[in-house]
């Protein structure tokens, strides 16, 4: 790579932050209806920003709800070309008084940038472009071509993306996709997340007899709901925490051993899990360790149950009535329609007599994966390592980013996760805040990664 | 028994009614303190009448309630004692516009007695007196000697009577303990109710981690308070509905030839109790009928259970507690203060990795029973079939009645529950009545069972 692009960022540091500090000015709250016109605002912002570094196609596209901005330079013929997600809507800001700069009034403190968007995602979509920017001024080209696809309804759970993907396929095609929405491991650990689990889920409702019974009079008689329901989720387990609902694993991707070598060389430390979370033992499926329980196999989890007497003492009734409420995390390459069936099925088969269940489905979202080994995770392994200078820790991620799974539905793409944040930077909560060693790194590192990319997809 | 006994209760009968009306005039309700007063009044009342039929030693004894009104006739030398244990109290009369008649003006419709109290338990109360009186005055003596027990306290859970059962356990002592406050099975069909289920509990409290997790990041890394929970719970039944807890049936009666013949004469419908709760199955432990389920088995049903969400739709939370409220119905010879050891035992024995449960105990009662072929109950199915000319039907109840139990316990002594109330009655509701055939036909057997018992033991 051409050492003017490094001299090139660190010349312009102050200029970009000064332009950063102009975004980040813009209340771009998407959740408040009384920020329509600044969420628009930024829109226009961003899309001015992509002209400005030589973006062509620039356009602010109408959705449902905030628009979509996006801008490609498509020059690089024969080359991979890149669509980079991001994001110019943020959280609120409450409550304000908790902030100790303006949230709008971006600040540097001790070599942190703070401001709302700082990290989630306004400075991390920032970089991207001025990433670009360095080297086209300093190059005259780019290696890659480049697509950008920018939203402003994350932070309200991206209700009109995964249609305005859908409708714009051709325009959003490409060959990887890069998302700098998620956070380092840990301070000075570049880390790349390469997959993410599923989730589908079901409601379970119980109904025994017409009403709740006096336990005196009836009790031994009738089957009581909260039984009823107990058998059934006790049910789901067997004792090595295993799920038991019939093809649930079948089509888990077993973990490999590149895979396994690179969790256990990120000397992860249960007992500080331990000791955060006030527990005397963790728990869960049997031959796994925390980390692949919680990254790469899947779950089954209750999140609530309720029936009968909740109050005060003691009150002698045989409830008529009970629930749970039940969602699992899903790894690839398990389907959410085809386990939630299983799960009914499973259901069915372990209702006990005397009872009528009956289910209502959640919201399902798939899991996803960038194997591994794909060269486009290689390629932002070794961008990040030539300018961190230590290994890039490969991780998995226990929870969901809806976007990231329909965009990997609907475009059929590799997903980079190449996140620049840290997991103490207050995202969505007062005196969020950058570490601007992660600005100047990751910048370089972007640079580094197209180059990266062109030689290896 | 002499025919003229007879003849006074028909000479006297609207005598007798008019005495109840006046009785039933005092709106005695123990649970409102505005009627203090008419309690009070009550009591007075009652404790003139035990006077005017020729009781001694009639005193209101003062408790840190209402008065416990006493009295005794005790020159049947060499005979059986008989304490009639009744209440002057009653339930209130909400709501009002309900009411067909003034619930304090007693009026006979249909060959019924409209009034609150009319059959729980004035009348019932009342027809003792006359009874007594009644071959008292038609033979100058009396069969057995008696003492009275009536309270003011009943409809409020009996607060007061043990503690004075205990200071005057002397002054109470008798041979049998007669009570009419209960119900025949049906209109027609006398019953004696010769066993009662005890009761004791107590709240399961599951914590897992200091706070509910995401189900995300932690779900598979670490225990679910409701699944710990579940997990318990459901130990407490096998497949067949028998309670698992170990011990919990050693000391259980079995039911013997006698009773089981009893409960099958009684030709119970299963079918009407499905109908009648609106169930496709009645269910309970294996190899026995929903009779002996609910009347001579023990039981552990879960009153109440809560953990986690419990709003509209999915929150994929891992929850870091839950709750289980469960209590068990006791049978002869269980030891309330020794199940809840066991149960104790079991739930620390079944508590799985990662939680931390503790327990809360509940209000205890003991199961009541006076055998089945005692003289003094033969002696009552005796006296009824005289009256009623069917086979008496003898029954045991589900539920507790609290103060039979400590009865049972401080005066260790035999006791008949001789009810003379129809379960359509309306006890506790708007248009209590009472059928003046069972007032008429229940004073006669009270009659001839003084007789039977002079006999019998």
């Amino acid at each position: 790579m051409n050492p003017k692009i490094q001299d090139y960022l660190h010349t312009n540091r102050e200029a970009h932050l000064k332009e950063l500090t102009e975004f980040l000015s813009i209340p771009s709250i998407s959740a408040l209806p009384e920020h329509k016109d600044d969420v628009r605002r930024a829109a226009d912002w961003t899309a001015q920003a992509l002209e400005n570094i030589g973006m062509e196609n620039v356009k602010v596209y109408e959705t449902n709800g905030h628009p979509v901005v996006y801008g490609d330079w498509l020059k690089a013929e024969g080359k991979p070309t890149v669509l980079i997600y991001g994001h110019y809507d943020v959280q609120p800001v409450d409550p304000l008084h908790l902030w100790d700069s303006p949230p709008f009034q971006a600040e540097v403190r001790d070599e942190k940038l703070y401001a709302r968007g700082a990290s989630d995602d306004k400075g991390q979509t920032f970089m991207h472009l001025k990433a670009i920017q360095a080297v086209l001024e300093t190059t005259g080209t780019l290696p890659v071509n480049f697509k950008f696809c920018i939203e402003g309804e994350e932070e309200i759970g991206s209700p009109n993306l995964p249609l305005f993907t859908e409708e714009n396929k051709d325009l959003l095609a490409a060959d990887v996709l890069v998302i700098s929405d998620t956070g380092m491991i840990e301070k000075g650990k570049p880390t790349i997340c390469y997959g993410l689990r599923g989730l589908c889920g079901l409601q379970i409702d119980v109904r025994g007899a017409k009403s709740d019974l006096h336990s005196g009079l009836y009790g031994g008689g009738v089957q009581n709901a909260i039984h009823a329901l107990v058998d059934i989720v006790n049910s789901f387990h067997n004792e090595n925490a295993e799920i038991t609902v019939e093809g649930f694993y079948d089509k888990v991707l077993p973990l490999t051993d590149e895979e396994k070598e690179a969790y256990a060389a990120l000397n992860f430390d249960e007992e500080t899990v331990k000791q955060e979370l006030s527990v005397s033992d963790l728990y869960g499926e049997k031959g796994y360790t925390y980390l692949e329980r919680t990254w790469v196999r899947p779950t089954l989890e209750v999140n609530g149950i309720y029936g009968g007497f909740q109050g005060e003492g003691i009150k002698t009734v045989l409830p008529a009535e009970a629930h749970a409420k039940i969602t699992c995390r899903l790894v690839p390459n398990q389907d959410p329609e085809e386990i939630v069936e299983l799960l009914q099925k499973h259901i069915k088969a372990h209702t006990p007599p005397g009872v009528e269940v009956t289910t209502k489905l959640f919201d399902k979202g798939a899991p996803f994966l960038t194997p591994f080994d794909h060269p486009a995770i290689q390629a932002a392994g070794r961008a990040y390592e030539k300018v961190y200078e230590v290994p890039t820790s490969y991780t998995r991620g226990g929870g969901s980013i809806p976007i990231v799974a329909a965009f990997d539905q609907i475009l059929n793409v590799p997903i980079v996760l190449m996140g620049f944040g840290l997991p103490t930077e207050n995202f969505h909560a007062p005196n969020e805040h950058f570490h601007l060693e992660n600005f100047d790194k990751g910048m370089l590192t972007l640079c580094h990664y197209w180059y990266e990319l062109e030689k290896s997809i």
